[in-house]
């Protein structure tokens, strides 16, 4: 899946506790590169000055955004990195100050916040602490986190005001904060998020996908568990626990955000997409010539595919790599050729073929229909669209930018009505148990998985439709 | 005075309650344009949108920063601008957050703030917040009166939060505010910095100096008052007084700060430096054949000197008009060739010549020694350094930024001993009776002069030296 | 192949005639996009303007370069465009002036050129133009090249300066020209550098490889044949030819240089990378768990390769999406973390397995040294490193920038010595017959394969070693 | 004088020729930044890298251009830089090319050029030059000059060249040439455009304007004379004369164009322009209370005229400092805002004034209007226009943009007409007699006032109207 019209989750955090002050800058840089995937926006990070927190953030990609300034972040030995997605984030207005992280001053002296996740109560606080005295100055739910934990904080224990703050907070999320002391990696009582920590020597690494600990001399440790607090300092780890924990991670991250060479949860999202493929391809009794993936999300669910059907992989599309943020689509041809000038087909490997093309997911179907359009203008004999996913039929409250039925395909059309929009000869979609059991691991069984079946964490907060 | 070398006084504030949504950008840009001499390290507006308020603020002058994004504001009916003298706004660190205006979501919904001046209690005021639940994102001291003003807030008046928080500021201060439907324009009970306010048809301007009316469509109406808190909506003006008034405004900004152009509770700001000059001269009795300024501050003085003396005005010195921000220093000739380089050097008018130099003031005395020393270098015969102020031997504590004994050359020296290390013929200094003869004016006859006479607003806080 | 230690080729084309004043720019872009795998430090085109020719050209990609201009260009009815590789673009000089297209006034008025390619007796002709009295500005063989057309332009007659210009070039070239009313498109003698034609309608359209016409509505026609000169204008088009034609393209294009999706001389890049890869497969006798490709470029042999052998193809390696120009690479990783930064390994994948990595070919060795550790130090058991190409141990003096025996490793080592130098378990290679037999069509059998043969298009210009 | 309406010099250039090796690229930014006042539309300078010279250019003020890329200029013995007025200069097209210098390889090496001027038969060279077999890159004259010198280059004798080169060229001109171990300083026949030279030691150094070498460590030696090549080398210098030399000195240099404190062939322009001013009130027999001038050009002659008039000099206007480049206009005030806020005015010192307002000169007349408009709306009772120039009535074919006569108000109105459009109560000319009396010194008494007169360079090449 190679634009836009999907969802998409929103950022990723990195974070590292080191035992002495030296040039953390680098490697949360290395850090953020490797999760630049969950958020292309604007990048962020701060970094303990001694008794002050230095940062630096801005709208562009992580190596737009550092490519001047790392040289001047101050040595540290603690430190935290965002990548923010935001749909939002554009020119005008002044929308730095709705990029992360924020460093705040409170009771505990100076403190910073990075999250992935949404707070579904958000507002309500916010409206609550502005009645008990405090001011808001930015759009973002880490302002209102910022303001809950120095609310609780007790004296100079940001731990006890963490814990409360957390206990307050409904919905999805993956935080780090860091004080000129402490670094805490928080993962919702849901474990919505992921979040996991590793290890090099005597520094502890914190980051949203194991891949970014790859990215470092760091070696993975485990995943921050649902609900848990982890609390590093100088005496090493302590964990402490939310109320109501109840696991169910989003497992939307398998199907599409996370990337590929990650482990979440006990489960290579790799191995998980692989399976879908293979999974599917039991099911599927047509005769089709090649089995083909659309780049770049998709193309581990076609090799599964292709592994357990016997059918051979060819490749028929292929991502320009060329194809950034700073990609200008004049008027004129838009519509028709954006796909051309983002796609490398393979004109020969689809003349006269019978494709099986193998995608994530179907969200809105806009990409989806170009994509047919474009192998059937190249000769495809026939597009048989496989989707390692179940249909989307419901908004996603928490953290993935689905808000609304009207934009969902497949809550609003039926299978053959869907065939016939997006041109394909056949439309085939995974069921939520295979996809369950492709996901689930030693320790973790339980999803959220409700953009597919409404089950928001197991309950249904949400009356709608 | 054409260098950093002496006090400089922070920030210039401008705002607009129209009776209907226009394009205000552009007249704020005017505004805060005529403001510029005020502070030119960075620049921000807010203006209304419906129920919200957007802005946008960043660092450079006033034409660099809204350059492109002019065009990008809305259409509002109240608005504000601030231009920011901050010598602390380098690169590196996230300055941006740093710089003003500030817009906050309180109780009575959005409101935004910029301020000229400082208030002296604010560290005290922003620990006593953060002990009661708040959190501070910036080093502003608007961050904490806009918190005060919400925490005061009762219901949806702000006036009332505004009235009590104002009562709790020490210090100096011109502070604009804007609401979704309301201008608030307020001077502190000293009266330190200047404000003033003008109208056209039924719109109402704001501005720091009446210079800044100038440059719009406005007519000046009056001075807001020391301590007066001026309501403006749609019912009109309505004044709201402080406790505790005491007038005393900063002498200084007759001295240097203020444009020439510019009419500050009821004196000119020319008239008072052309009476400076014309006062040095009746007292002055050495022979020279001419009368020189030191560009761009000191001319206005060294006419008044000449009218009054009879001796020649003539041409010496003029600034490069094309010295900016962005002149680079290489190391070279540094010191010895920068003023030579920033100002142009009439050296036809300086040969053989004994030159009264005139200029408004000497505080560390770096630049006006390498000012004699090019006179010298150029020929001159005598230079006699008259100055239209008297010494300045004590730090400011309330918005211009000499801070310490250390740095002020008449704190540390005799008059000899500076003559000497000026290398001039002869120093001669304003006494204070005089110049506050020459500042004074029907509606105000008393100045804060502490730097040249430890009087802080007629008291003195604190006992250093 | 992910990075910069192996030879580069020089530089991508675009033209088009229009049959009416249009939009050009739009489509010069998505060509010159789709060409950007052939030069990424700068982009330009020229667009016919009346009797006048607009250019706009930077250093950048295509997409930076253009981003602000696209809209400043005129409306025309002829225009070329060109992508620059050229290592040699670095900041502080103006190296602007190096970049392409030239625009030049002569005898016939304005014209411009833009090549790919390199011409080897350009100095002596540079040097005997000087010495006629002419002089030049920049480094670029197009200077010259356009100089000589100039020349030997008979009155306003362009096309017969063109001929007489182009049998004076020695070396390798792709060549557009644009005049207010003609286009021509030019191949080199031996047709070292691919170029063919392509129609929408009325409108031709010229590139240096079929996927540039893919890439916008023009359907290809067939290439511009070795020593071809092709005018086009209002009359249609005329082929004139150059003397000594002697087709041996070069065969780098097919191992390396173009995009799998283009066909050149009519053989498909794919198709003969896919061949290359089963071709190896066929000699390849060790047994292994899997095969995969070092991307991007090499993804398709490999292919080849697991198809032919029965192998399965896995993922090990994936480029970082995100790594582009503006990578940075601080000193204390760089070397060590670089390419585990670029590439996302999939440790699963790899772990314990004995891999059949193919990869295009071998030149300096750098890069394809740190592949194979960072495969051993995820688990991998045994590295068996495969070669779609024979070993490179010629330079290449016409457009590849391999200039020196020294860098070559194969020109220096034993394969014995090679294989331990890289800590592969087996090191292969193909042989040249075979390759030229995947890459050979009806319509091309012979080929330039002098950096693994030594034979320059058959000859042996240079001795040597 | 503080806009655009009136006519512009094109361009300044300097030059060092330097005993050794050393950072000549500072000294020539402080050259080209008192260079300035000739030219904001580019910058660019060449120096000497052994056998190469190296070159930097670009379009924006000196400080802009140089910020970043003035550490990255080699050291060098021999260099030279280049401001640039050139109203043409605008985004969209390759403007780059169309700056100065440019850097030539020639018959003898590596040289390079920049030019202050205009030559008037330079189109036909160019058509000459490329008949013979030369092509043309830009539009730039030094571009034909450069190609000149290396057609009439005898081997390696450059010197031999230039002069050749200089006796075809018509037109004024101050050019500075340098190769890699000469500097040339080169002024046409008539001595149109000023140029001196200076030394310090050893050095030599060349200047547009006497102020360029005082904000060096250079001494004033003599200015180059009217037909004069300069050339200077290891050796020490040499003088080459041009044949016809007629010494005629562009007039317009001393009424606005070069700066007050440069000294042109042995007058001050200070001077010059004072005496003006005095001449001027000897004439002047209207009752007025003050005497002001046109910020900046025309203070000196209003000084001038107070001096000898007795009426105090009383400022009215101001230049706002911050006004650059970047102002934006927006569309709502315009045309009645600008005024207002490019210059401050003194309310007070205008109010119930006559006032005679001097102004250099009176060319399109449009923003004159608007300062008479301004002062009357500030309350001024009359106002005096007073220009210290004659009627301007001839358009300039050698290096002022004033190009046809429409635009000249003086050639299409009577005195009554015109001061009826300018709304002044009266309006006074200076005679060609008296300030040619003005300018002339004991080494030049003959000058080009064709603009006044009609009398180019003492003959009248064209016979327009």
């Amino acid at each position: 899946m190679f634009n836009c019209d999907k969802p998409q989750d929103e950022c990723g955090v990195f974070g590292i506790y080191s035992n002495q002050k030296r040039d953390l800058a680098n490697t949360i840089y290395y850090g953020l590169y490797a999760l630049q995937h969950r958020g292309q926006e604007a990048a962020g990070m701060a970094i303990t000055d001694n008794d002050r927190i230095k940062y630096y953030k801005n709208i562009g990609l992580v190596s737009e955004v550092f490519e001047s300034k790392i040289n001047e972040m101050p040595e540290g030995d603690i430190a935290l990195g965002h990548v923010l997605y935001d749909s939002r984030v554009k020119k005008g207005e002044n929308n730095v100050v709705n990029t992360q992280p924020i460093v705040f001053k409170g009771k505990a002296g100076f403190f910073s916040l990075a999250m992935n996740g949404k707070i579904t109560n958000c507002e309500e606080l916010r409206q609550q602490l502005i009645e008990e005295g405090c001011v808001f100055q930015t759009r973002l739910d880490i302002e209102v986190i910022g303001t809950l934990i120095n609310k609780f904080c007790a004296k100079k224990d940001i731990a006890s005001g963490i814990k409360k703050a957390m206990d307050k907070l409904e919905g999805s999320f993956a935080i780090v904060v860091i004080t000129t002391n402490e670094l805490f990696a928080i993962r919702d009582k849901y474990g919505m998020r992921p979040l996991c920590y590793g290890k090099h020597f005597d520094e502890y690494y914190v980051a949203s996908e194991s891949c970014a600990l790859d990215a470092t001399e760091a070696k993975f440790v485990r995943d921050i568990k649902p609900g848990e607090i982890l609390q590093i300092n100088s005496t090493g780890t302590k964990s402490i626990y939310m109320e109501n924990i109840n696991p169910h991670p989003c497992i939307f991250e398998y199907v599409y955000t996370a990337r590929a060479d990650s482990v979440i949860d006990g489960t290579s999202v790799y191995k998980a997409r692989f399976n879908c493929g293979r999974m599917l391809a039991k099911n599927f009794n047509r005769e089709v010539d090649l089995v083909a993936g659309v780049p770049d999300s998709a193309i581990v669910a076609a090799r599964g595919f292709a592994y357990e059907s016997g059918i051979p992989y060819v490749d028929v599309l292929e991502k320009n790599r060329y194809v950034g943020r700073t990609f200008i689509q004049p008027s004129q041809y838009e519509r028709e050729a954006s796909v051309k000038i983002k796609l490398n087909a393979h004109r020969m490997n689809i003349q006269g073929k019978r494709i099986a093309l193998v995608d994530d997911s179907l969200v809105r179907g806009t990409t989806s229909k170009k994509i047919v359009e474009l192998l059937k203008s190249l000769g495809a004999k026939e597009v048989h669209f496989i989707l390692a996913s179940p249909m989307v039929k419901h908004p996603c409250y928490t953290g993935i930018d689905i808000e609304s039925y009207e934009e969902l395909m497949a809550a609003n059309y039926s299978l053959k009505e869907m065939e016939k929009k997006l041109g394909c000869d056949s439309l085939t979609f995974m069921n939520i148990e295979d996809l369950v059991s492709c996901c689930k691991s030693d320790i973790m069984d339980s999803f959220c998985s409700a953009c597919f079946d409404k089950k928001y964490y197991g309950v249904d907060p949400k009356g709608d439709k």
